[in-house]
């Protein structure tokens, strides 16, 4: 008890160490640490969540590397969460030989959380979410979280978020552009990267045009989506992007949106949360074992057996 | 009682029409045919299931489409379920100007269903994996699920079948090959496409060499996982493809593996299955929102909400 106390005192406190062993404990054993959390979650609400998602290749890592740079010298505390295998966070082997951004690294002002994509079956959309309320209750003024615009987990996690930033590179492929089109309707904000690049405009006319046949969210609480021009190259844009975001929140604010997000931030959460739930505890058993025979057999068919293990937990 | 024998029947003859019926309501309302799915699950078992992915632009579709005109020279009945917004066969206003394989669609021993990626939170493995265990029952002899490479859901997706290819293509961006990382282990079969590009050459010998430093699966169940080169261009390796397709089958069988992944998918199904039951029953109800409202308020954590929601479905 004492140690669960002096955990979330360190939280609060903004100590890395506390921070980063909670962030383990909550991904990994999220039944262990649940007083922890809901201690945090009765820190939280304080930060400002922001998604930011693009299919691979569209610069989401340089954008909010570029961003928590501005962030910081605004002397904001910046956190971040890659859910992404594409990131540059992510290191681990396979990203070696990328930029680690260590500019931030040594920044006690920044925090940075990879989330692996693959692995166990599922969890990852839950403990992305918890991660995000650990930096929020931690006294982070923005955190943002980073996923690839790709995948129904992912793009579900980008979504949880009270501003979402859809990034959108000029000349990438037909199959990419494809699978653009799938995260084009949740952005708050469009940003349109490497605005350096010539076909930078065609992209940010594309996006202005698709946003003429309407948009839900403008409706909905009286904000215009803007298409935003960033260049990592020149630097353009990033200041700009800043105060739109700060604009958002506020309008999120001054129109009651922000209470209607946050609450379906926290729905995501809950529904996340459960299905690890059942998922864990399903797969502690022989439950699921047996249950697998006997469907294999044909005694009892798969809804059947989902069926039963619901009972079972 | 009477309709849903007679849809089940439909299915066992292969009519177009009771295949797309029971689809359509496995994938809405799974709870309204639990029976006829479990007369389907008994029927299945004899075709082979193969799971295709790879990152957008890596050729997937065209390879599907080039290995279902081979199998249909070859007189065998190929059904095809695509999981990928980028697929030609999803169809839809987004890609009206794509082509639409319209040389498939118009076959009888063809059967091609599209499920969409993006909407209602999650449901989407389980929906694939009842349309393949419906194509297995009406008597497809290959059913082929293609899915982006990317994404939780996508990859488990794909990784439930009995033979995995990944597809690779040539000279595509840093990020498209960072993501593609992720799905490179779970290959049976590596296809490398557009194999009449220069680059190839240095993809191949890129995922040889990887395979050299050990591959779990080859370990298991003596299969050597293969480099394939195909080209849509040329026309080049579909038919190796196919044959080599049936070798992996022929080794699953010997070495007893085929029944452990059929135990494996299974097990994804079910699992999956009692994942998109509990959220059904938890949206139902008002239990959710009332959930929601008090961890709102910091009267419960979302961890105990969704320990409550387990408890009332």
């Amino acid at each position: 008890m004492d140690g669960a106390l002096n955990l979330v005192d360190g939280v609060r406190a903004g100590e890395t160490r506390a921070i980063a062993r909670l962030m383990s404990m909550a991904e990994g054993r999220p039944d262990a640490c649940a007083a922890e959390m809901a201690e945090i979650h009765r820190m939280a609400g304080r930060a400002h969540i922001v998604g930011l998602t693009g299919v691979p290749g569209s610069g989401k890592s340089t954008l909010v590397h570029a961003l928590a740079k501005a962030l910081r010298r605004d002397g904001r505390k910046v956190g971040i969460v890659a859910v992404d295998p594409s990131s540059p966070y992510s290191g681990g082997a396979i990203l070696g030989d990328r930029v680690r951004m260590s500019d931030l690294a040594t920044d006690d002002g920044v925090f940075i959380r990879s989330l692996a994509t693959r692995g166990a079956l599922g969890g990852l959309a839950r403990a992305a979410l918890d991660t995000v309320d650990i930096l929020d209750a931690a006294g982070f003024d923005i955190v943002m979280i980073e996923t690839v615009g790709v995948g129904q987990d992912e793009v579900d996690i980008a979504e949880a978020a009270e501003s979402v930033l859809v990034v959108s590179a000029p000349g990438l492929g037909d199959g990419i552009q494809a699978i653009k089109a799938g995260v084009l309707e949740i952005a708050d904000i469009h940003v349109v990267s490497k605005c350096d690049k010539e076909e930078a405009s065609r992209t940010v006319a594309d996006l202005k045009s698709m946003l003429t046949l309407g948009s839900t969210a403008r409706v909905r609480y009286g904000w215009d989506v803007p298409v935003m021009r960033t260049s990592a190259e020149t630097g353009q844009g990033t200041t700009e992007l800043v105060e739109m975001l700060d604009k958002h929140r506020e309008q999120l604010i001054e129109s009651g949106e922000r209470t209607l997000r946050r609450r379906r931030i926290l729905q995501t959460r809950i529904l996340k949360t459960a299905e690890d739930m059942l998922r864990r505890r399903i797969g502690e058993g022989d439950t699921l074992d047996s249950a697998v025979d006997r469907s294999l057999n044909g005694d009892i068919s798969p809804h059947q057996a989902a069926e039963e293990l619901l009972k079972t937990i």
